[in-house]
């Protein structure tokens, strides 16, 4: 564990093993003011060396600050030092372990699925929706007992995570979308490990992925739609009610070993709809908060725009910009609603690890968690 | 060369070493009354036998009977016994080859794109609009001079092929279509050999295939479209004018051999629409004339619904049939349009060889080429 | 369950719901005189149908007689009207349920490991030792208390299958080899259901498949080897002892779905060695006696020899013959050793479930197993 | 372009817009005294800038130094400031190219294979044979007229690059080798851009690269010898002729993007040859001259030995050092010869690009190079 200076903020990692795991501590092992404090994982883990607990998959060596650590069991007294939990828990174990660390006042950022219904918890793609943020009062003043520091904030699936950054940039350029239908294929890590079966994905394509439409088609709603705040204060996210949006989605799953690519057309409620140079020129020109208030994971391009008629690809554009922001090409008009393109992300970062420190670095910056 | 009886008909292959060619001649080496008398390809290749001409790339061995036949140029005099004529020519060679064949009354069944426009050629896609080869008389006719035994009919793309059988099994039960979008997934040997390098597709999307849109854009309307007919008798293909049909298609290159996979979803006129389940029974129901006449390659079941929550996929399910009926599965409301399914086609035999094989062998069957 | 004639022979098919088992389905659906009576799997599938008990992953559907078979448990009360299983079981369970079986009077055809090195039980490649059978009787007679039609027959584990043959025809041709290194590059599907993950697989090569190179080491002695016999008649596998032979393998897992392909060196005891031409000449005449007896199942090739400078390869020559053969290519001169060439079998075909059918059509035609 | 400071060198890339050509510009864009001046490609690129030129493949983006930088043709008045000249071409033009430059007092660092058999020409892989550069003061001197400045280093072929590593560490701790078969699972960058058609590779080996087994048999023996002086003074590369080695290799393809995979039996003159254990030890202590004289591009393991069994991996370790050492695992005992061990390498790395760029740092240090 490396010595701490005054702008550093200590950090637990949950579920530090797994896939997600794994990718937070690369990620944090270089990361300006978080440090890696406590790890934890599973029973069958707990107690070991990190290096002899898990199953290393990435590409760069266990970084040398955490081969040693100890893992931890997932319990809130392991972790009393760390003001940020970082979740990478499977949604079998995220509802209780997740629920526990908040009641023992910790500031929880979930990749998990468990609480991104929940009508306290913001589900925030820091690309798309940094303003549902300040939620996070409702969240603690409601729990009982209220919390001083505790909260849940989730990021969203890695599908819904790609395409809905674009969407918002559309949005606030040209107002609501009406209706969207989007097409993803998606890439083997997005399963997890061991995830897919080789035999069952190489040389095919598998049209299906349990749950992941209904995440995609719900989570659009939540996270493009607003807050709205009842007489005596009480905020509500309101799931876009005000313009009615339709999401129809189609999950695939394609030998692709990281970056979800998805085709998407929408169409605007707005009359006529904006043209593709338009389209364009709105997402090079989207700049999402968390760049404006200085998040240091933030991409430099939260959209990048190709103009290569044969762009974004997954191997060529998942690295860029350390995976941290979104690539959209072929922006042209859609015959049948107004405007299609497709966007890439890279799953395993801005669909997963990258999203809730960007979350995290967010929360700091505007003061839900102190050094 | 194999002794002929009375029921068989002579054929020629061109571009018999390319990959359609190369297939045509697995197919037609087992057909029942199709007996292969002669082969065509480059200059290159003329004179050698073919086993010497072509790299073979299908699983099975070089059939027997075209080891050593000579491969000719594709020249008409070479194929004077040849009644019926398939075409596995690239378009840059296509045009004046197939035409020179048509002057010289061949019946042409071509794979290639360059008379699919054509407004007297039927683009047939036989397990959808057979009724088009009708327009082969007034194709014969205004000939000049008339001719007495030639034509051109010309099968469809191979990514138009799969997904337009359902349209057809849609519209035959339902009434006209208004709108379609189509994301395709599309195999590797769609593209032709050498086609796309492995260091493009490995472990990658490329989302996009040039022209590929606007073949899928166009051809649709002309198959799904009738023939509408003058006060003169003149036959025009009416482009599905009376009920407008759009379609917005979406084209992928993905890491699959063979198969092509489509996200489809669809828009009837008719309100209200067909549930799913009613779409499920029509297209599980549907039977194109190609199959009431007899056509020996025709498939038991044109479409296939599959009732598995993942199916079809390319892997499994390209074979069934030996390729030549399409697969669907997952359909389901679309809460943009109203109802949305995946269709799969092997490529290589319905969305290629096996549309032109069907194609002549209706043509048979209907009178247009005699034994 | 079709209706027998006299010339059929009832079997049953053990771990039936397996990769292996799901292969001996496909197979003996279309057996001349094979005809499947009962199907056993474990407890979780037992007394479901066939179809719901299996996770079919063949590209051809489920054999219509065996749809509706309903599966029961692996004990040989419900197994009595078969003469002969075959045992598609994993490890952990063939070991006992393999020898009740044979306690129970059936003759077993396994492809599992259990009993490979049993000193009583033919390890039998049918294209290499099928002389190895009559070690049955001494099986059956040292039983307590003998057995009068039960016996076990393994055959060897896939990698070894595959060079074996080669080796043992060049044996036959050219007496001892005296030493041997292989390397092998291993299909996905040797691996079983869910087998490898795809995150490991894909883009990538693993170096190691754990106990592979000690079965090759191991394995290959005692098929190669000859049968001793003492003076008061007692058969004993010499395992190569008269000619010592040492073998070197290294294996490896590669991304290709079915077909291993292997690089062998061999060094003969005959000096001069022969030429690659000689080599190839043995190789392209051998034929087992599995040929000579007129099992059905056998290829006529029983190695191919591949003149071309790239073949063979596991995605082109993996069907040939339906995968009952093995083919060769590459036979050239090695700078270490004396001859060096490529083989390539098809891992689920003749390494696995080909090989014991052969082996049962062997022991059927010997009078081992009576109709 | 950018200033240079007296610590600078300015270099020109040859082929600039190939795959070797791009890795070079990868590489060359952040080293600490290497400064790219010019750029040189086909008369096809010639006029444009460099961004138009190319057919970019690389995972981060098109450096900014050279995207606007008007591309020449390949001849040496064009890069008159180019102290250094690191060539990327094809062996077709890199013939006359390479000598034309050599010719005009250029040092030229090839990765082509036009030169490596040349008697005057070192073939130097950084890691194995850095000594024999001073090989060029006499292909100076004998050049007529005699060059101040200018020479040719070659680097060797990528799979023989691979294995020769820990052969020439084995050799300097345990002494001659007399014999190595090595088997090798080459990735598809290897064959350049477009390469090898992805229907060719995908779910597939090609169990043979052309000229490829014939590079590593012979070039082994050049990199490996020593330089013997006749009385005259004339120095020779002598072939490795005092201890004769007879080299193996079977050379595969493999559906891996890059890093090649080589398995590597050997056997030492000595008796008795030193363990696993040993060799191991001797690996992983192994110190090319490269890490001595300071080499900013070299690894700081030459060889990584790995403990794992499954280990080296190529999607896993090919990027370890910036893919500028190389891994090995699995020493163990081979029962034909002595020890066998599995290498892995990234081809584009150490294999090409890196070794051209190390000899050059190493002829800047020995003085061979001038600021």
């Amino acid at each position: 564990m490396q010595p701490l200076d005054e702008r550093q903020i200590q950090v637990g990692v949950l579920g530090a093993t797994g896939t997600v795991g794994q990718r937070f501590i690369v990620l944090l092992a270089e990361h300006p003011f978080f440090v890696i404090r406590a790890l934890g994982a599973s029973a069958r883990s707990a107690g070991k060396t990190y290096a002899k607990a898990v199953n290393w998959k990435q590409t760069s060596p266990i970084p040398t600050i955490v081969r040693d650590t100890i893992v931890n069991e997932c319990t809130p007294d392991q972790f009393a030092e760390c003001s940020v939990i970082f979740s990478g828990l499977d949604a079998d174990a995220a509802g209780d372990i997740e629920k526990a660390f908040r009641d023992a006042d910790h500031a929880v950022f979930s990749n998990a699925k468990n609480y991104r219904r929940d009508p306290l918890v913001p589900l925030i793609v820091p690309l798309a929706n940094p303003g549902h943020l300040n939620m996070v009062h409702q969240q603690r003043s409601l729990h009982s007992p209220p919390l001083q520091k505790g909260f849940i904030v989730t990021n969203a699936n890695c599908s819904t995570t790609a395409y809905v950054v674009p969407l918002a940039a559309l949005e606030k350029s040209f107002g609501p979308i009406e209706s969207c239908i989007v097409t993803t294929m998606q890439a083997i890590s997005g399963g997890g490990y061991p995830g897919v079966p080789s035999l069952d994905i190489m040389d095919n394509i598998i049209p299906y992925i349990s749950g992941e439409e209904e995440k995609i088609e719900w989570e659009t709603l939540k996270i493009l739609g607003g807050i709205t705040e009842a007489d005596d204060g009480t905020k509500t996210f309101d799931m876009h009610a005000k313009n009615p949006l339709r999401i129809s989605a189609s999950c695939n799953r394609v030998p692709v070993i990281d970056g979800h690519t998805e085709c998407v057309s929408v169409r605007f409620k707005r009359r006529p709809p904006p043209s593709p140079q338009q389209v364009r020129e709105a997402m090079a020109a989207y700049t999402p908060d968390i760049q404006a208030v200085g998040c240091p994971s933030a991409p430099r391009h939260a959209i990048f725009v190709h103009e290569e008629v044969d762009r974004p690809q997954p191997r060529l554009d998942r690295y860029y910009q350390n995976g941290a922001g979104v690539s959209v090409g072929r922006v042209r008009q859609c015959a049948v609603l107004d405007v299609k393109f497709v966007v890439l992300a890279n799953n395993v970062s801005i669909g997963a690890a990258t999203s809730s420190i960007l979350n995290a670095e967010l929360a700091v910056m505007k003061g839900y968690v102190n050094y």
